[in-house]
């Protein structure tokens, strides 16, 4: 699956994400209007304008983008039918060839995370049956139980070819209340940044490993040296646009190779008809709102890439 | 609801969680045979033998103890018919007057923490209505991403009276990898104590905090050093019994109310008909077997308390 990110990003020319995380309050108000009149001020009703949300953006930008990477929790808060929206979601953007990386952020103790990586990047047997519950292409993970917690899921990417990105650097602003703190010296994000190449080294695609990172646009100097730390693994790097995160600060995420980071934008290119930039679209347009948006942010990366060449 | 929690473990005299985390290979085989027969061998048939398998327990245990911990990666990795057996057996264990502690270990930047908390212990608005989705009375939660990330279930905690237990130190072998790492000289478990009695101060219930923490019972000593950082914080304690914790090593856990620290035992319990001990009782009663294992936990634990005065 590491392979086809890095065919589908070169293919793309964008190695770009779409967040699709639905908050109801970025959600126009004709497509919540129309949920609630079907399923009524219900769960059923959130999770229905959500999948109705999810499908008119990835309408409106699958042939730009390698990959989306829905944030479960938003689809978790509205319970389970939020859930089978998020179900939904990945299975539509799987028929429309998109690459899915689930950001559910999960870790446990062994038995634990090994349940996580069976339904949601691995497989489940049922007596004699075996299933893919939510058959996601990657996961992101925490780190914080060390290596017992992780293990479960680098071997569910050996057996079955699909990916991880493991949380090292996050883009939000207490991120380095731990793990900036310097053990012997050095911040604990780099000590998890040896640990990601590590599990990774023995589940490696072609040029990368299955086992990634996620290292927040936010922190650009901090991405220049997990770079060097983890040189094969791709880095998933959220925070940019609406968390502060901008073209110029991303080359150091890169390899020489143009590959090596994907960047997320999730509030930017979903709810990008909210912004005066686009707001010309109007909210009845806000899927196409969100194509310029995903245009404007795959020139902003490929120029600063360009620059930095 | 911690005031809940101190109350109905004086009232039982049992500082004790059970821990509904049903791997299929603890379920015994009539259990799993007769929900193959009723759903087939499906995720659904899965998710039904699980929910049998509790209920049974649960029935047979109820009146001894105050609270029960389901691991929701055990029902999540059945995908969406799994996560129905988990709000059943939610709801199942607060019409039996039990506390649920949701071990969901979430945690995330603060939007989407936000969301995690108002899914699991808070409340969601659609429209004019307003909807608590998985309504567990406290959750477990990961600092990895530090206070943004913590925050928003501290808040809900405030507002709607549940808790949290946040993972300090964790039971698993290699917790130790980072968590036990040195800054300025202390371990970062230390410096996430810290953290969780901070959070912990303005969202007091009577004489604890709502913001509890995870320290596992395979570190006694950890316990001793946690227990003076976080004088106000309950602390669950995984580890005890499969995981190698005895009662003797749990007095530390403890305050000297005899309060302060509830015990967890998943495998202990609720397979308990498969260990030599309990074999007697025979699978057909492996609930009965649970009671048993459970008495027996409680004694256990309680002899600890009284050895240690």
């Amino acid at each position: 699956m590491i392979d086809k990110l890095a065919a589908k990003i070169q293919k793309t020319h964008a190695p770009v994400v779409v967040g699709l995380d639905p908050m109801l309050g970025y959600i126009p108000e004709h497509i919540r209007q129309a949920a609630y009149a079907e399923c009524g001020e219900t769960l059923e009703g959130a999770a229905e304008a959500v999948w109705r949300f999810n499908k008119e953006i990835v309408d409106c930008v699958y042939d730009l983008i390698p990959a989306v990477k829905p944030q479960i929790a938003m689809y978790e808060q509205f319970g389970i039918p939020g859930l089978m929206a998020f179900k939904k979601t990945v299975d539509y953007c799987h028929g429309k060839g998109l690459i899915v990386i689930g950001d559910v952020k999960r870790g446990d103790i062994g038995s634990t995370s090994a349940a996580y990586a069976a339904g949601h990047i691995g497989t489940v047997e049922v007596g004699s049956k075996s299933y893919r519950p939510f058959d996601e292409d990657f996961v992101t993970v925490n780190p914080y139980l060390g290596t017992d917690g992780v293990k479960p899921f680098v071997d569910a990417c050996r057996e079955g070819g699909k990916g991880l990105f493991i949380l090292v650097k996050t883009s939000n602003p207490s991120s380095g209340e731990f793990q900036d703190r310097l053990i012997d010296g050095r911040p604990l994000y780099e000590l998890v940044g040896e640990k990601v190449a590590e599990w990774g080294r023995d589940c490696m695609g072609g040029s990368y490993s299955r086992v990634g990172a996620v290292v927040g646009a936010t922190y650009p100097e901090v991405g220049k040296a997990l770079r060097k730390i983890m040189p094969k693994s791709f880095i998933l790097v959220p925070g940019y646009g609406a968390q502060g995160g901008k073209g110029k600060d991303l080359a150091h995420f890169f390899n020489e190779d143009g590959l090596g980071a994907i960047v997320n934008s999730s509030r930017g290119i979903i709810a990008a008809y909210k912004q005066e930039e686009y707001a010309s679209f109007g909210e009845r347009h806000f899927g196409e709102a969100s194509r310029a948006a995903v245009e404007a942010m795959v020139k902003d990366i490929n120029g600063a890439l360009q620059a930095a060449k």
